[in-house]
């Protein structure tokens, strides 16, 4: 017989499906990793829960703002949104382009189901397009809050420079506005990485932050030995999301540091 | 007089129209063949149609969600999506192509449908765009399921390798989610396949996975024989085919073994 | 002072508003000429208004699903649907396109009009695009019905050849499904035509057809020998058709004997 | 302090701000000058309003089916279209091209709003685009009416041949069969005229038609005197007009003597 | 902990977020900069925002008007248009373009909201693109107004001159509308510039005007000393905003003195 998921929450025509409701430890904090220049955020998620020993505990589904496809793993059919958890981690992790119309429904219902976890923070990995890729040896990590009394804190650990002025597109903006008009703490971690291809070298840079922030333990060398197997692997995905993103690139510095 | 369809079920605003409620026999398998990639699966239940004495029941009439279009045969039009039936088997063949915007209100409402049969298990049918296709003497079947248990009773048949890691879009996919949420199990049967030209030889090696998994009695060599006809008659079902699926193929394996 | 038309119904966001309530004898034919591949349709119905002492009856009015535009006619401004009547006929006949996005609901609302003169049979006249056109001595006419009886009904009379296997598409289409749901007999005269330019000679192989098979007097000398002259007039009409069609041709065949 | 227009209706999402309600002597006439081809009738009634001592009296907001647009008159910003009076005359103006998808909602709220003036006719002067205009001498005037006797009427007058067949669309088009089905007579002056350059010659021609018609005195000498003035000041609406006219042009014939 | 703006006002879909509600001397004025043709609004409002002792009160949210898009200050994300007050000024600015099809529910909102603050008047700074501004050696301001008196009363001045004849597009333009409708005083102060190129010495022109003429103390010389740096900052900015104005410029003459 076949295993239902619980529909448990419909919010804005988006479904969250529990296979169970997890116990999350406290602190509680959230990483997501949504497709976005350089695929950078997918690309951590993607190695935290091959590597990690996250257990998936729900899905998302909507007929109205998700595409008519599905991700198919070991050969079973599943949403392309997916909800993974370990110890005091929960993971937010999308195998399809966000259709650049249901960015605000999503964000919204996402923001709205977290809140039930009462995350103490909501961790966003993203890239940060430059043209100078290819000739940093490192790419560097900034950070963008919703709060200033969280920037104060980033700040005083020295692990992120302050992303001084521009813009954030695409689906991690309307995530910083809604978790600040319900008073949660959403960080969005920026690496510098290419705009059009994979980038596991900037997702490897999210992570150490991410580690060192947080305490989780993960070991980012083989995400690097495996960088060019990566690449190929999520190629479509990056095609997808580019379609994804006309006329904004995800975040756009006017100036920074 | 004219014989009315009487209609009696309309769901998300489609319509089912049966001339009478057939008897079909347990274990039931309904078998469909939406137009996709390289169209094997409307190849696969037109030859069943035309080859196997099944008899139609029923025809799916929508204002809003299929195209302004009737399937004429023999001098007589018709919806261009039909149900027919035969001992344990229901067949679910569609003439046109689905719009892209529409495929996830037909997939409930078809899902739906169905689940009045209390189906034993759906069989999707499909191709699998492959570059070398031309090189391949036979090409391979795969499997994509709904269900770990249904994988895993798969597997041990022999009968087809597992689809590893990749997408699946177009009709199929919300089909896939859609009796995960019923708890119906679907099957689809992924055969390498030509992407813009039929692939009456794919159809014949899905048609063979099929008889063999279900025992159904089918002989292909007729389809064999008859392909070059089968291509050329088809052809204009394949553009019209091609146009709906603007960014997606209907599967892109990641990786596949 | 001005005439009003009476209005009596509105099916769909569609107007029907007649100048009287014709009487027309039984049995009852409905003749369709609507703008399709090589104005068949259109040639013929206006040819049996300029020549038959047709009445004009009631006109076709719709904010939502008519495009802007008047149909002048000696001056005089008309909605471009204008509905006619003669002993046992009633024609129906379109000076402007039918916008792609409105020939459903606009085929359900004249077959629901249409059914109140219980008409002993509904015939669409349109073409049947050849590639072959001017090879051709004689165009030959083809049939499709929408019920069985009816099919070989025609069959006997050996007036067209039966139109093995392909598609319909545009108006006519639905008006075929929507006939056959309200239990109305509905036949489609398909003449092998061009697609592009308009087709009077394929009108006049239509017209001497409907002319055997319903008794109804027509000579269709005076359109073959003004043929020129009729390709000039509705070449405006002929661009307006093609610009609401894309993607399909009206009548498209796998096969045809 | 600030004065402020009374709303007085709201007709289909229109509004219709009056000033103050004028009285209107008998019989009263209705000048229409909507942007169109050559913009015939937007020359026509902004040289009334700039040399016949009208008086604007209200003008027409819509959120929803005005563009976001004002127009500026001795640098105070107005609606695009305002409405004039001055002795048995109201004149229509619009400075602005009307969104092709508004046209039908326009017109039905423009002839409901002024029906409460019981018009004895509504005047619509437009172009008629012909292909020789250059080597016209002076263009020649056609009229169209919603109406028989109508039609009759201006016949014996002389002033003006029949438009013999064809079409007309753009906002006069719906305005003729709004006014037919309530009763209000309405006239169409159309002129030969450019397609794409405003057109006063042609403005000029018009509004001595109308002059001779409705007895309303009118020196266009200067409208002649000052063509390529005009021609220059209104390029910009030629221009937005053309933008909303995309597969009609507004007066098409398809033949006219 | 995170402090959150309190949700004050929800208008069209539209929400102002206050943090606190400001005291505001009068009389009140308020000056708007929103994204326009040489984004003279925008540098004039985000100079005074910067150097003028300004204090942000107030955030606008909108999931179904605004775009997916939050502004970075020094690390924290914010909605794009934030409101500020000193003195007895208000200062709307935003750091976005605004969408084309949004620009009227915004205006509408935009003067709700700032009615409560009985503004004296409200100026909308903005650019008048024209062909000569490279020849220009100080660009002129110009005024539009939505009320005579007002009019006559910025003439006395001398500061500007009067905007002949012409129109206004984008969302100055139904702000004008918007403000008549309610009894509140619009100016806009239009300035010579560039049409792609942000243009700092125009907003420079215009803060000297908007100086002399409500009292506020500026001193724009940093504003050309850095004019470089400006333009270049605010690159991205331009470009976004001249996507969101296909066919409309925003103040286009069709005369002006």
């Amino acid at each position: 017989m076949l295993r239902k998921y619980k529909k448990v929450n419909d919010l804005h025509g988006i479904e969250f499906r529990e296979k169970y409701i997890p116990e999350v430890a406290k602190p509680t904090y959230v990483i997501l990793g949504l497709p976005d220049a350089g695929l950078v955020g997918g690309i951590s998620t993607e190695f935290l829960i091959s590597n990690g020993n996250f257990k998936e505990f729900a899905q998302v589904y909507s007929e109205s703002h998700l595409p008519p496809i599905s991700h198919i793993s070991s050969g079973i059919a599943k949403s392309p949104i997916s909800l993974y958890h370990r110890d005091n981690f929960i993971l937010v992790h999308s195998w399809a382009a966000i259709p650049s119309g249901s960015v605000q429904a999503l964000a919204s219902a996402l923001v709205e189901y977290l809140s039930k976890f009462s995350p103490a923070l909501i961790i966003s990995i993203t890239g940060l397009p430059v043209q100078n890729r290819l000739d940093l040896e490192k790419p560097s990590p900034f950070w963008i809050a919703n709060d200033e009394s969280l920037g104060e804190e980033i700040n005083r650990t020295g692990l992120m420079k302050r992303f001084e002025e521009g813009y954030i597109a695409g689906p991690y903006a309307p995530i910083l506005l809604e978790t600040a008009r319900r008073g949660i703490r959403n960080l969005v971690v920026v690496v510098e990485s290419f705009l059009d291809l994979p980038d596991p070298e900037a997702a490897a840079v999210a992570l150490d932050v991410v580690s060192k922030y947080t305490g989780i333990q993960i070991d980012t060398s083989a995400l690097l030995k495996e960088a060019e197997e990566v690449r190929a692997k999520i190629k479509g995905l990056m095609e997808q999301t580019r379609k994804e993103m006309p006329g904004y690139t995800s975040v756009k510095p006017s100036t920074y540091a």
